[in-house]
């Protein structure tokens, strides 16, 4: 009966196929290629080169070892859900990416009534994909694949609807994402969480099942992560010392939080031990502690102390927040994507507003415009000729006073939480209709539900239950 | 007894210093530096940022990862062939290069007697060894180190043949490599394995041992391969546009193909789970299958379609046809490269065909006979001249028809099963030769044949026995 | 007890954020943006795709793999000291670089009185962390991570300062860091092992404790290491042919070694088997041994010859010197450093030597007063200005002969060496400060001390204890 309720050999091929029908249809209607990928485009003054492929690519790689390998690494943690972890990742993020190519290039690429594909596009789908698996951390373990793919599909729309809205009319600086995917994500996941609640997992049944390898597997993930971090950071950015910037700054930012991670792990610990998953997550804090400001002229002690500020709150996060989260307020955070993510993406929005107030020209020069595009005089505006004398191709902006762009900001961040939570909590009611068969309550975090496992399976879970015994004897 | 039989003490070492003095004698006295590594030809003109340096190593990384930490994972499944199957690939790997620079240098790089070395080389060294790996998939746990090695030896300077006469005389287009290299190492290999057959495997012995562990390692190898595959596809492509499409045809090819292996393993197991095996190899087929047609126009949808059959060929060839190809044929195929290489391989032909006979000036402009360079005007051609006006450096062709050149990649088909399978052949007599001393019939699939294992070596199975015998009682 | 003793309470977040206020302080007073990436220095003369990190970033990410994945795995390979292994090198890492960044810069990056932050100097700070990581395997597990912070803060100035020094006033030809990183690593790292002694190490204690899994994580580790080492060896060297051949001898090098690690641990086992431990650090010895000629015109088979010698001398080493060292010079050396540093180190920097006495200009060409910038003539000399015609932009140089060059290479070697062991000695007595609660003398390998372990940690050496006794009845 265990197995009957958790069968996916229907409605797992049947909800991948129907949408696989439909994916191609729609590709075939409305998906060309873009400029640098069509070969009629291509004339006697091309210089091959110069192809964005070039530029974009090994970003994009980049990111790809972060989504695959560095997220299916870090989710694997269970210790008798790593096929889950890394697997269900996996399947995640390929119908997200084909996914988010649609919608994303329908609202951000498309025009004459067609998308034009590029490496950029799949670059967006990627970011929209790394939304879809932050917000899956929050409920990692309680839902099928099936329930995970129309969670994928209910997100990236409205990821995609709001990211397209915040961009073309509230305008905001956001390099990293902290705002669109961070704090997109996080409170979208807590929405879906807050709905799929379980009451048996808050006895801390979560907290113990690691296994030694287990763990050492989802270190790998977070090194995958922290080592290619710049790269996601970086990646949307203008080019240049921009984009210079925002490697520096994250990096520095990863360096705070990592150090401080280890210091806040022993410190709060009761017997002076170093906890794994405080290795596996907190670390990472710098990376999103510094995403709002990452291109902008912050100074390298500024990205630092960011994260060892976002460490800080993402520690006491994991620490009190998530346990007095699931209790009062019935959301549960699996993966804590509340403390690594929405914590540190609130800091990084105000240390971003900070950054947006403080700019001057002094500091920036004349490319203060473009890095704040926004502020840059409006078309017919007698400065914006000076300045385009200054920096060739400027492009005419809004003439947005720092104060300006930092209520946008501050109106981003609102709207971006108030759009995510309510998506997510209808997303969650859909989740839970019978025809997607979610598994029953008492199932979760076990391989067994979804995969043929091998014959060693249970014998760690076995092992354990001994140790335990005898230790009890 | 047991293990003097698979004693590495004398023959490895031989055969290894034997060859290493060999290919000392052979680099000193034929490879030279080319001329972007030549210090010599840099000269007051030289830009040193224009070293192609800069175009091929970031390809050639990926390439690395994939070879090295890609196939090393991935044929570690095995639950105590772990070691075999990563170590012996790091082995052959870096065997198969060393001599691949050689013969394809002999081949394709050499003027006035001497083997220009760059790293396009070594970059064309890694695909001759990716054959030779994709091969010892059939046979894998089935062979010693010095069988592995003669092997190598072998196939590569067939391979390396085979790729000249084809790419010289037959002139084909096959970027991403689906007829030299999927079809040429899948039938090489199944030669090999047909000689090699080993009755008392057919008993679904491999089927069963893997370990938790071993899978997820496996799984990783797959998301390495996965994440660098559009490197593996445009690493040979012309660069630019038709660069850019490869990378785009492999990455959504690859999407089609993971989303329906795991509707399809879902569907075709009885009790609807999904099986790892699957994850691990038909999640790629579709990597394969974009590859013969992956710098063509053959648009988004048709790559994403592409994918798709690849994956359902190949998983039914898991399924139905492996298990048959054993029985009734005696070719056993441990990783089973027919399913992901040979019929994926030829469905890739098929569509490159297909997409030969459909190109036409109005999809690529003049463009066309640089994808198609065979199908460009011959030298003397009015043609040529218009054309060259509008592509200038545009290289003279054959004047080939579509139908013509439709024809030459069929012939390019058949002639390389042809060749690679009745190499394969003669290569598997050879390797049974006993002074290579062939492990004996029984075993198998053990680490501890050719390795000083841990303590804890035997404990998995040990466990299993246990485990199995509780269930039984 | 047990516990106290290595509480990491107090000392390590004491230490930490003590270190992170005075580093925030330091980076706010000193570290300011270098051109490339202060937005300020851009002009409308500035082409975005000029800036630096284009160049440089690829090469510090490949670095960044090796340093957190690649070492991060290969010190993994205890069996019960996995966490240790890996999370001790992501702290100290991280620790070495923010510390590299600020001591390198004062002496390498600092005009004005700033130090100038851009990713190349994270490059070199890497390199720095390098160094720093090497020199801890020669006590890996016999340090708490206190120790290993406070050797970093202590090794890095050192090694900044030494750097400086040899690069300023002995002016050395050494691309791949074979004398500096290599040779200073190893001998620092041996100098404190000496002054850590621990007698009862000396049981071959340390031998047989891997796991399976352990042993194919530090394979992998291996691998990352090996795939990325050309990237590590040309990070520095000069752009275009300097850096192209670099790769090129790296990656033959490190063919050469691997397959003669192969058949020499086949050689020298009593049961003709292949040792993991060999796998996992003898077939490294090539990139080390090509190091202080990387970038020279050394030809294609002397790459590939030092390679195979470097694996000679780094396997007898192993085999015989590190027991003798330990049991006569009381120098134990948990990974070995000696050998796969030390020992190829000398023999890189003596084939440097080699290949800058045999380098001529008919050879090398005009260039050769590139790559051996202090060969070329002095300011005011006439050849100087003949030379600035055929190679714009050559620098006046010291007017060396090769065998004046040569001489002031064998002075950096022996001043390293002296400067790195005198260094290791005196932080080693460091180290021993009863302040920075050194673990008692029994304790070693066990990440119980330092890390929460979850419930199956004892389980492999329970499992192994129960076979042997299983096996001795």
């Amino acid at each position: 009966m265990k197995a009957k309720a958790t069968s996916l050999r229907v409605k797992l091929p049947a909800f991948v196929f129907v949408t696989q029908v439909i994916i191609v249809a729609l590709y075939a209607a409305f998906v060309t290629y873009d400029e640098d990928a069509d070969a009629r485009f291509q004339t006697n003054r091309t210089n091959p080169m110069d192809n964005a492929v070039y530029r974009d690519y090994p970003l994009f790689t980049d990111i790809q070892v972060m989504i695959f390998l560095g997220f299916g690494c870090l989710l694997a943690f269970f210790r008798l859900y790593g096929f889950g972890g890394m697997v269900f990742n996996f399947l995640t993020a390929t119908f997200s990416i084909q996914w988010a190519i649609l919608v994303q290039g329908y609202f951000q690429f498309s025009h004459e009534g067609k998308i034009h594909l590029g490496v950029i596009n799949l670059m967006n789908a990627e970011f929209a994909c790394a939304v879809v698996l932050i917000s899956c951390g929050a409920v990692l373990g309680r839902t099928s694949p099936v329930q995970l793919l129309v969670m994928a599909l209910l997100e990236v729309p409205v990821f995609a609807c709001t990211e397209w809205a915040v961009l073309k009319y509230l305008r905001i600086n956001d390099a990293g994402g902290s705002i669109l995917v961070h704090l997109f994500a996080c409170y979208f996941g807590l929405g879906v969480s807050f709905v799929l609640y379980r009451p048996c997992l808050n006895d801390g049944h979560a907290k113990t099942n690691t296994s030694y390898q287990s763990d050492l597997l989802s270190v790998m993930g977070t090194l995958f992560l922290w080592v290619f971090w710049p790269s996601f950071n970086s990646a949307l950015t203008l080019k240049g010392d921009d984009q210079h910037r925002a490697v520096l700054h994250t990096f520095l930012g990863l360096i705070g939080s990592t150090l401080a991670a280890f210091a806040l792990s022993a410190m709060l610990n009761r017997n002076g031990k170093i906890t794994m998953a405080d290795v596996q997550n907190v670390t990472l804090a710098g990376g999103v502690t510094v995403g709002a400001s990452v291109d902008m002229m912050i100074s390298p002690a500024a990205a630092y102390a960011l994260g060892v500020m976002g460490c800080a709150a993402c520690m006491l996060g994991y620490k009190y927040l998530t346990p007095f989260l699931a209790r009062r307020f019935r959301i549960q955070d699996q993966c804590g994507i509340h403390n690594l993510h929405g914590l540190t993406g609130l800091i990084s929005c105000t240390a971003g507003i900070c950054a947006i107030l403080m700019a001057t020209e002094e500091t920036y020069g004349p490319s203060l415009y473009e890095t704040f595009s926004h502020r840059a005089p409006m078309e017919g505006d007698p400065r914006l000729q000076e300045l385009q004398k200054l920096i060739p191709g400027l492009k005419p902006g809004l003439g947005r006073s720092a104060g300006e762009q930092a209520l946008y900001q501050v109106a981003a961040v609102f709207s971006t939480i108030g759009v995510s939570a309510l998506g997510g909590v209808l997303t969650g009611f859909v989740l839970k209709l019978p025809q997607l068969a979610p598994p029953p309550d008492d199932l979760c975090f076990d391989d067994e539900l979804f995969f043929e496992v091998p014959p060693d399976y249970d014998s760690p879970l076995q092992l354990t239950k001994n140790t335990t015994e005898d230790s009890a004897a």
